[in-house]
């Protein structure tokens, strides 16, 4: 890892949230940065408890934890962009960010789904993982405990991942690297996820170019069969899934979009979305802070290089979801087996058609696809 | 069963395709009526066979098939009034309903996900349920048997579900009866789907009041987790989940919506949706079919008033899904202790905001709830 690449460095906002600054020059004092705003202290003290608004309710039917954060309601919707809580501050005009200008920096979210992780006192009893996975008692609660931080690429109101240059989606890279490492060292955690949704298409809220990243008191369902698939894979006497997967499509050849000496960019074989983009490094690791150098520096030229091409699709800028799979922290078998992946799940399907999830997807599980992956792939190859 | 309630003809369309119509006066003489297009033969003979654009693909990392269905890319897409192929035939202008008027009718959708089931030497080798989800091979590829219709309420196009007579919506219950039955008994079908999509949010293509059936050839991914679970439960030493649920539901009352004599409408505790309604039978029963004539009847009052409650939420239509969870036929566990239940999972969490599917629920699957069950239940009782 060459730290040299990036300074971090860690203030608190007025309310008494976290932020870290990743900035590619030294020196730029930001402890010397207040946030003058008048903000109502946070929630983030004491303990994480069930509230009627607040906490993670037991899903009976399919063996799943629901987040519920209805106090989350009233967040802040499409603001003007002169309101963008984003952009950094400028005198007179304060915003989530006190400096002046940033690179990449990094807070705690205003309106968590999660919150607590890291905080003295706050975490709830009984909130290791594996216990907060046991949940057979018909309308159990947990706390909603976690934490859940916001990224900001860069601090041009108007870019996206996909314009900023291979340095700054470098910088990007460290941050995603050392929140992972970090979020997933705090107790309580079992998973930390990080991710882009972009495009009001999606939901998205703040049109500032910005990713999120979750940290999770229990694994996630689609984590969890992901792994339990790989177990299986293993006792049915075969080695790796994912090394056997990248293995497979690289021989196939056929839904490759991209690919240089650390990485492979293809839509899977069994896509869900018009156009899914998998990313997987050539040499397997559990997660992103486990990624060497040389594989970081490399895995930005390649997804820029997939984000430029699902943005040249249909010549307009592509809604997505940019999804890390990374292995659940305290798993044995998932730090030696799981294999580090971003999924790109991009859901225009045509100009002015979108790919939603009605009632065989979400009612059955049930995905039909509109395109074929082999077509998807040859239009991304020819994108470029 | 009241038999005598609807009289139910089978006719066939230009291309082939089968169309039943259910009527609520018998002696309507369906079998004179032709279909006068000048239609191709539609693909629905000959053994089903994967294509490039269309099978069953396996997705080795979730242990699911998902269903490409390319070919259907260019089908109907909101077309005007007066080319509503929902509607009546009318002299000059036939659509996929030759009759000159109808109360509902189901017919073979003319771009399906899925065929060949019901269709002699269509079969393809292989398709039988067990086979079918044994798919441990990389890139393993099935083709895309099964069956897709499409249920047409009324003739009226600017209905809708929740404006039927009660006397209609009996109708539309005996249809999805006949149609599990009938199609549930074809060799190669594992289990059979009803649902109806609503509003353009999520993506419906044809405004006419109408679902859907499917009738998939293997266990959809959501009902075998609600199986595992149902047997997890029993292994536990417990009853029948699906029975404790909903004593445990009545018994809270915080979240039960409305309810009769036979039906219970409630809102999930880990409610996913801003407004989801949860409607069971107060006798479990493991399919349609297998409901008697006084539940059939009592769950058209309450659907009815869930729907009218849905709609008056905010004074305009609520988009949802409504997804009639069924067991799987060939399944002796599931045929004696699955819970039928008709899940409507509506998408509006306040006038102008939908919920959106992003990073969290598409990525890791976890559901962020913007509503508390509670609170919804309490709107929606208000709402009657």
């Amino acid at each position: 890892m060459r730290t040299q690449l990036v300074s971090k460095s860690t203030g608190v906002l007025a309310d008494g949230r976290e932020i870290i600054y990743f900035d590619e020059s030294p020196g730029l004092r930001r402890a010397e940065v207040q946030d003058t705003r008048d903000l109502p202290a946070s929630a983030q003290g004491g303990p994480v408890v069930v509230t009627a608004e607040a906490g993670l309710r037991w899903d009976p039917l399919l063996g799943e934890w629901v987040v519920l954060a209805a106090q989350r309601q009233n967040r802040t919707f499409l603001p003007p962009t002169d309101l963008c809580p984003l952009c950094p501050s400028r005198p007179g005009r304060p915003t989530e960010i006190p400096a002046a200008d940033y690179d990449v920096v990094v807070f705690e979210n205003r309106f968590p789904s999660l919150r607590g992780a890291g905080v003295a006192g706050a975490e709830p009893a009984g909130a290791a993982a594996a216990d907060v996975t046991a949940g057979w008692q018909l309308g159990a609660q947990r706390p909603a405990f976690g934490r859940c931080e916001v990224v900001c690429f860069t601090s041009d109101h108007d870019a996206s991942f996909a314009s900023l240059t291979p340095r700054r989606a470098r910088t990007v890279v460290q941050a995603w690297a050392d929140r992972s490492a970090t979020l997933g060292a705090m107790p309580g955690i079992a998973q930390v996820y990080c991710f882009e949704n972009r495009g009001e298409e999606i939901g998205v809220t703040l049109h500032h170019p910005h990713g999120q990243v979750y940290a999770f008191p229990f694994v996630t369902p689609r984590t969890a069969r992901m792994l339990a698939q790989a177990r299986a894979y293993q006792l049915g006497g075969r080695r790796n899934l994912f090394d056997d997967l990248v293995a497979s499509e690289l021989a196939a050849g056929t839904r490759v979009v991209a690919r240089n000496e650390h990485w492979t960019a293809f839509v899977p074989a069994a896509a869900r979305w018009p156009f899914e983009v998998m990313i997987f490094p050539a040499v397997r690791v559990a997660s992103i802070p486990a990624l060497g150098d040389p594989a970081r520096t490399a895995f930005c030229d390649l997804y820029l290089d997939v984000l430029r091409r699902l943005d040249g699709m249909f010549g307009i800028r592509m809604p997505y979801i940019a999804a890390w799979h990374q292995a659940p922290v305290g798993d044995a078998f998932a730090q030696a087996e799981f294999g580090l992946h971003l999924q790109v799940m991009a859901v225009r399907r045509a100009p002015g058609k979108l790919k939603y999830q009605a009632g065989t997807e979400s009612g059955m599980g049930v995905w039909i696809g509109d395109v074929t992956p082999e077509d998807a792939a040859l239009r991304l190859r020819e994108a470029g």
